[in-house]
């Protein structure tokens, strides 16, 4: 009964993004739990049994982990990024906190990685220098309501937003009408990034400004970040130019 | 004339959370900047000269590292946590900004690590879960009013906030007043977490509630964790309980 359960971010793509902490830790798991192509990140090697899953049986996916681990397993869940961000972790402890109450005293560490919004933010400057949110876009779990509340009131704070989930064949209006509420909120020469599949062969950035900004530009593995009204590009002779937010600010407008 | 400027991010402490990336990074720089107790977190080694410096010296180390990879040298600006949250990344991007047009050229990458909000975070189990932001609490390079307002709007927002900076000796009222503003927004029951030298030998924890928050807890090293309104506890027979924000959020109050 030395059974455990690691929630493990797997970063953005790149192995050289993966922690050592996740690699160790893969490498004593017994059982592999996760979305198909995260768990597909991970090589195959004898002892560990994979259960790839759809992306949108989280909770099942949780119980699974937490019966094997309670069995004795030693059990990985894989996320994309850091688990803890619109990921594994929280269906994690939901499932613990609604079921069966053994689950409380399992060995569950959560081990957490590069997610999608730094990684992005490296490729192209210091974006996120100064304050910040992170709003998954997506309404599956949350009314639409709240997330509009939530962009206005980023905006009206001039936070730089990470907008996760942008878009999905499911879902797909909500980031053209973010994109419009953050025009009534912010101006339009408000940078943008459009990064997608980042660190992965096939990484795409765009960048561009709030008022150019199209919903289309993204897919389900975009990361979109809004600027603030002082985030600031520098143009170069040899490339895309870089993305940053100054450190300061100055009085309020 | 291969020079190059990489600012790279060491994570909360612990090796392990290192990525392989900056580890290989560091393996062929010929020059190490940074504040000094970050910079002797990387072991010495022959062909690598370290310059160490205080903390408050950013831009001025940002222009000495833009200089010698100008001068062909293999530069590494080492940050705690990531650099793009707080860190050195936006001070490099402001020297190239307003320094020598020559720098714009320069080969300059953003390493990102694993910074202390999700170390935290995955600590004591997914307070992230939900929509969050980060706020750096220091008045040193903006208003204070600018963050009294952004912490009003964020709790109204209801997002998670972790506040980085919250306490110096310089700075040494301002988390109380930023608690005592958040006690107007949020219940007193809201967690909060304070966290400090995450993953190195003195990690300390604490988690109280908002009502019972107060700032001697914080120090220099301590990420402070606000909960939203829907941020829960689940107790456990044999240890510190876990700390989550479940992924749903029901209709606006």
């Amino acid at each position: 009964m030395n059974g455990w359960l690691a929630i493990a971010g797997l970063g953005p793509g790149a192995p050289e993004l993966v922690t050592p902490e996740v690699t160790a830790t893969l490498a004593q798991a017994t059982d592999l739990i996760g979305y198909a192509p995260y768990v597909a990140r991970v090589p195959e090697r004898a002892g560990l049994t994979r259960h790839g899953s759809d992306n949108r049986e989280e909770l099942d996916r949780a119980s699974l982990a937490l019966r094997l681990a309670a069995d004795g397993k030693r059990v990985v869940i894989v996320s994309a990024g850091d688990p803890g961000v619109f990921a594994m972790a929280a269906a994690v402890f939901e499932a613990v906190d609604s079921g069966d109450p053994a689950w409380r005293d399992l060995d569950i560490r959560v081990l957490p990685g590069i997610s999608a919004m730094f990684a992005a933010a490296a490729r192209i400057g210091a974006p996120l220098g100064h304050d910040f949110c992170a709003i998954n876009l997506s309404d599956n779990l949350k009314p639409w309501e709240l997330i509009e509340r939530r962009l206005r009131l980023a905006a009206q704070a001039d936070f730089v937003i990470a907008l996760y989930n942008p878009l999905s064949k499911a879902r797909p209006w909500q980031l053209g009408h973010a994109l419009n509420l953050l025009r009534e909120e912010l101006p339009e020469t408000v940078p943008v990034v459009f990064a997608s599949a980042v660190s992965d062969a096939r990484e795409a950035i765009e960048i561009v400004t709030l008022g150019d900004a199209v919903a289309e530009r993204a897919d389900m593995r975009t990361l979109v970040l809004i600027g603030s009204s002082r985030t600031k590009l520098i143009a170069r002779g040899n490339g895309r130019p870089f993305v940053y937010t100054p450190r300061s600010a100055g009085v309020l407008s």
